[in-house]
């Protein structure tokens, strides 16, 4: 949020209302809506907003209470959780330190995607980061690179802009999808086909970037202690800063 | 729980504490041994408990609060959660109906057998209950039998008591272990190895048992419309009330 104003709006609300429903949480795009602008007049100015007038706001929309079990409550009565956090420190614009994280990323096809609580897999990864590490990548069983424990992949392959395919990343980040939108509008090629963990080491290699709504783009610099080339294309196509309306 | 004892209790409490531990969350045995009888003695002969005093005693551990992101908070504090809940309905002893859920479960092998709240696949497995289904079996991607959303399996084979690996399975239940040491004493053979979908039209098949701590041995008595041969051998050997001090 940058004052009253939420950093990819359209597309926030759109992937909520769509994951609700694979979910079986009914949800309007326009209740959604309702409750984001209301959030946005309640918190901003408050003491979570950074002097740049930027803070984090957190929607959680569960399918509310039932009891034991997992079976879903007769009547689904959704309840929507809303938080406010300061702005976290940005991090170098010239790039990040990033490793790979030891547990695989094992992804349910029926589940792809989804932006939802169910990330052991991330909490656990996320107890391997060292003082250095900005972001740990996760691969799956194959040893293909899948995503960071909270941003998503876009690699730079000659003249190709690659990130691995949909079906087969657990998140799937808006700032993804609103930079493969900015690059293919910018004339560039993009690509949805797994990346290899030795990425860097391919003749075509030139620039790994994390994706995150948050952060926006965020070149890697070292990955797994390999220099790793950067440059500023990525996040001049893609900044998210420009849908603020 | 009967009145005040908790059946299955050291393995309970050994299971909590070693699952904790994978998580890294620190916890003694002692502490929870303590818990358990201060809630035991709270909630026991309360409204929560039916005519035979069988009630559900739950106990969630979580790693305790902290900020944004999957990172562990700088000093851990656990939170212990206890709740009781009236007893369930039995299931008919005579068998029970059971279906294949569509939704594959994905086992990640540094999660495998943990009893954690990560449970997504369980939860949309779980919408797809019909009228007359008691539970439902999930697959692996390749086809093999796993676990039920709430049940482990047990299924008779010639002279032999099969289970999935504890590596294969998503949670390592209790009564599962106990029906393992409860076959092996009374000199039964038991092996780990995957159950596949189509058991039921293998010429050795002699039947499958759902296995969980609050109801113990239920028989499946229609597998996919398919009628299953039943007995009681497993439910007299493995008959977690016994254990109760």
């Amino acid at each position: 949020m940058v004052g009253q104003k939420a950093v990819l709006r359209q597309l926030h609300l759109n992937r909520m209302v769509t994951d609700a429903l694979r979910l079986g949480i009914p949800i309007s795009h326009a209740e959604l809506d309702t409750a984001l602008s209301q959030a946005a007049q309640r918190f901003s100015g408050q003491r979570s907003s950074d002097t740049s007038g930027n803070w984090i706001l957190k929607m959680i929309l569960t399918r509310g209470s039932g009891g034991r079990g997992y079976r879903p409550p007769v009547s689904v009565e959704p309840k929507l959780i809303v938080s406010a956090s300061t702005f976290p420190p940005l991090p170098d614009p010239d790039g990040v330190v990033a490793g790979f994280a030891s547990i695989p990323l094992m992804v349910n096809p029926h589940l792809a995607g989804i932006k939802s609580l169910n990330r052991l897999e991330q909490v656990m990864a996320s107890q391997e980061f060292t003082e250095d590490d900005w972001e740990l990548i996760m691969k799956d069983r194959s040893g293909d690179l899948v995503e960071g424990t909270r941003t998503n992949l876009m690699a730079r392959l000659g003249e190709e802009w690659v990130t691995p395919p949909v079906g087969s990343i657990a998140v799937s980040g808006v700032m993804r999808q609103y930079a493969m939108e900015c690059l293919k509008k910018a004339g560039e090629q993009v690509a949805e086909r797994p990346l290899p963990a030795d990425l860097a080491s391919m003749p075509e290699f030139r620039g790994l970037y994390l994706l995150n709504s948050v952060f926006g783009v965020v070149p890697v610099r070292i990955l797994e202690r390999v220099n790793l080339p950067v440059d500023g294309t990525l996040a001049t196509i893609a900044n998210p800063l420009e849908t603020l309306e």
